[in-house]
């Protein structure tokens, strides 16, 4: 039985907590997952979520203030006393640690992290000196061990005392006494291997994949998705294994980097939610939408210089809109096709030119079927055969020029270290615009 | 050490190829991650790839095979007999196994499953009749289960000999007599609990969650995500336990969900790969590309109705792209704001008017803004005064009805189950096109 969040249950709760009906709260959050239980706060207030928070066990607040997201997080730490924030991070990991202590406002973090258990606090403090999308900031302290000369029983009895301390773990990852990483015996063959055996008969046969410290988060994403792994370890640049990174961080890297080409794709900037007020969406989506104006006056300029040619034949201006658009679209097509083979970890750069042909022959392809459709639907519907034909030789030409455009767009981007998805927003599509209207009224103007 | 794909090295391995070097290939593969090696192959042929993978083991053989993309692997298997492919499936997991024979033709798919060992033609039988894309489909066989009255040293007998077929586990399933799911140890509880211990006693108190047989691939990966979960039961109609799904195979359901949405969001239709043929990339894009065409002409048509207007003052013409490109930027901004939502697992779709409201006020704020910064513009840039006012007007109601359709369009998409994406594809731009070019010659009609 799945805990399901209708209409009427927020309201039944709501209406609980305006008559702060502490028995009837209690009982129906009694077994839930804290999951759920986070997903039902945001509907309320902070005070609100505090009286509820209050009465639930600690580990579950721990858990609870962990899965909130960072902006929700940090408003709703603010009802909450240092001392309440440290007992709840004692319960935490420290990768979710050092991200909940990096939020808050550095005072508060000072005073959390003077509080903290010795160990965690060690922990936490190495954590907070890594910046967060590197493989340090992913990575959490708490794993488990062994040398490699121990036995199987003696690595149980140690996995005994240090699996306290780790609420998951999938491998068992072997160093030797520098620290150094060596690899991994899984669980499973500890678990079903001869007692005297000694770890280094017993470790896996293939060499151990790992990250270390520095590595983009985007690039540990690549690398556990391109080998199926569970978990990573993480060395240092002597390596010496000092952390490990679990597949569930690296999923929410995964659907972050998503989200974030999204909004470059279309046209936002900052993180944003749409949730968010009304102030931040306005702020996050007019720089974009000024690019746009800007490009749409240059624009009406340009046209401006062929204001005569217009008023003697005003039909050149009514195919403005089908040059523009189908420039746009071919030069998003082209630009996201790129971005998604840049995203695939095995693309290889060095095929540039062969894949230059293609996207040319490609664009030919398409601009040719597109030009003879739109030729023959102007012979029909209007009456002026020397434009009809004139548009045709523009939209053909536009199609090749944005084909080029939108494919080595994302690869200049790329090579300069910006995202490539940048290439199917806002700015992109402007230049196409202007690109389209200029190669139509100079075929137009030579033409006609 | 790890694996580099380089320019040289590949060339290299070439010439090897070329000169059917099989000591040099033997040598620089030992060792090498399986899914290194797949990746090297991707840039050589058929016959080539299998000239290397016959001189590699039969589990790494298996193991590529497993990892290469489904259209290259039809491809690639066409050069095997059944007999070779049965011998790689029979070292999969029951899930891989049954991926590959879906992908068979239906003559290659009989004779490799007559000839399956007897236990993996079992379970890949029972996987066969679960569609792709639901959790049955997403499943594996492979799992470890217990009964809830044996003891602690009974499961760990048991698990050593379920564990031989079982590569990777997390968690040990817990069923009744009917097998029926009742929860989960923790392999960690295992080693360290007292082997007279019963497995009822050190069962994981929170209740397990589980996914049916019947559940989409996009709600199982919600829910692992919501979680955190790293494998999840599944269970039929029953409750009974019939397969597990892993978090690797998760990862890949939300890489492919988000792929899918850029594809819509660019106008390419099938699941088009860049490096896929000329003729397929002509396909992909064309009925796209025909849709803005579409669109382009009835554009014209319309415009050809105020022609004596435009004659009269040809300025009015200049203005369409600005228009135009302000009402699709401000369109694809609300419907990706509101697609990210609805991506959201916490989306509640009873918030509606709140919603809306909201989205009209961020609309008067941007088009407010807009409109003044235009009409400052024009009074300065243009001479006719008269027609920078209505310019602003149009541009204004531009920017509220383009938020109103992005943001209604994803949502009724979504309400009758289509991908709401869709709604900042090529279809709703061109509507967006067209509705901002009436609004603004309406109001030039009305007004000018």
């Amino acid at each position: 039985m799945q805990f399901e969040l209708s209409k009427e249950f927020v309201e039944r709760f709501q209406r609980a907590l305006d008559e702060r009906d502490h028995a009837f709260i209690l009982q129906v959050l009694e077994d839930v997952n804290p999951a759920d239980i986070s997903a039902l706060l945001y509907e309320f207030n902070s005070e609100e979520s505090k009286y509820v928070m209050d009465m639930l066990s600690l580990d579950i607040q721990a858990e609870i203030v962990r899965d909130l997201d960072p902006v929700t997080r940090v408003n709703f730490l603010k009802v909450y006393e240092p001392a309440q924030i440290i007992t709840m991070i004692n319960m935490l990991n420290s990768d979710d640690a050092a991200d909940i202590l990096n939020e808050l406002p550095i005072k508060v973090r000072e005073e959390v992290l003077h509080g903290l258990d010795a160990d965690l606090r060690v922990q936490v403090i190495d954590l907070l000196r890594y910046e967060e999308n590197v493989a340090g900031g992913l990575m959490a302290k708490e794993l488990i061990k062994v040398r490699n000369h121990w036995t199987v029983v003696q690595c149980i009895d140690e996995i005994r005392k240090q699996a306290e301390n780790v609420d998951k773990f999938y491998a068992v990852y072997v160093v030797d006494d520098q620290d150094k990483l060596l690899g991994r015996v899984s669980l499973k063959d500890l678990v079903i291997s001869d007692a005297r055996k000694i770890v280094s008969e017993i470790i896996e046969e293939e060499e151990i994949v790992s990250v270390e410290t520095y590595l983009d988060d985007t690039e540990v994403a690549d690398i556990m998705r391109k080998y199926d792994l569970e978990s990573v370890p993480v060395v240092n640049v002597q390596g010496q294994l000092v952390g490990r990174i679990t597949i569930d961080d690296v999923v929410d890297v995964i659907t972050e980097q998503a989200e974030e080409d999204r909004q470059l794709m279309s046209g936002i900037s900052e993180d944003l939610e749409e949730d968010d007020s009304v102030w931040k969406n306005t702020r996050a989506r007019l720089p974009w939408l000024l690019i746009g104006i800007v490009g749409g006056l240059l624009n009406a300029k340009f046209m401006g210089l062929f204001k005569d040619e217009i008023v003697q034949i005003a039909a050149i201006a009514f195919f403005t809109p089908l040059i523009q658009a189908t420039g746009g679209n071919v030069g998003i097509q082209s630009s996201s096709l790129i971005v998604q083979s840049l995203a695939n970890p095995g693309f290889v750069e060095e095929g540039l030119w062969q894949r230059l042909t293609k996207v040319f022959v490609v664009a030919l392809a398409n601009g040719l079927f597109l030009s003879v459709i739109v030729l023959g639907a102007n012979l029909f519907l209007f009456d002026h055969q020397a434009l009809s034909f004139i548009v045709s030789i523009a939209l053909f030409s536009v199609v090749v020029f944005a084909s080029f455009i939108g494919t080595v767009t994302p690869l200049i981007l790329n090579r300069f270290g910006f995202n490539p998805a940048l290439a199917s927003g806002p700015f992109i599509t402007t230049t196409n615009d202007l690109l389209g209207l200029t190669i139509y009224f100079l075929t137009v103007h030579l033409l006609l």
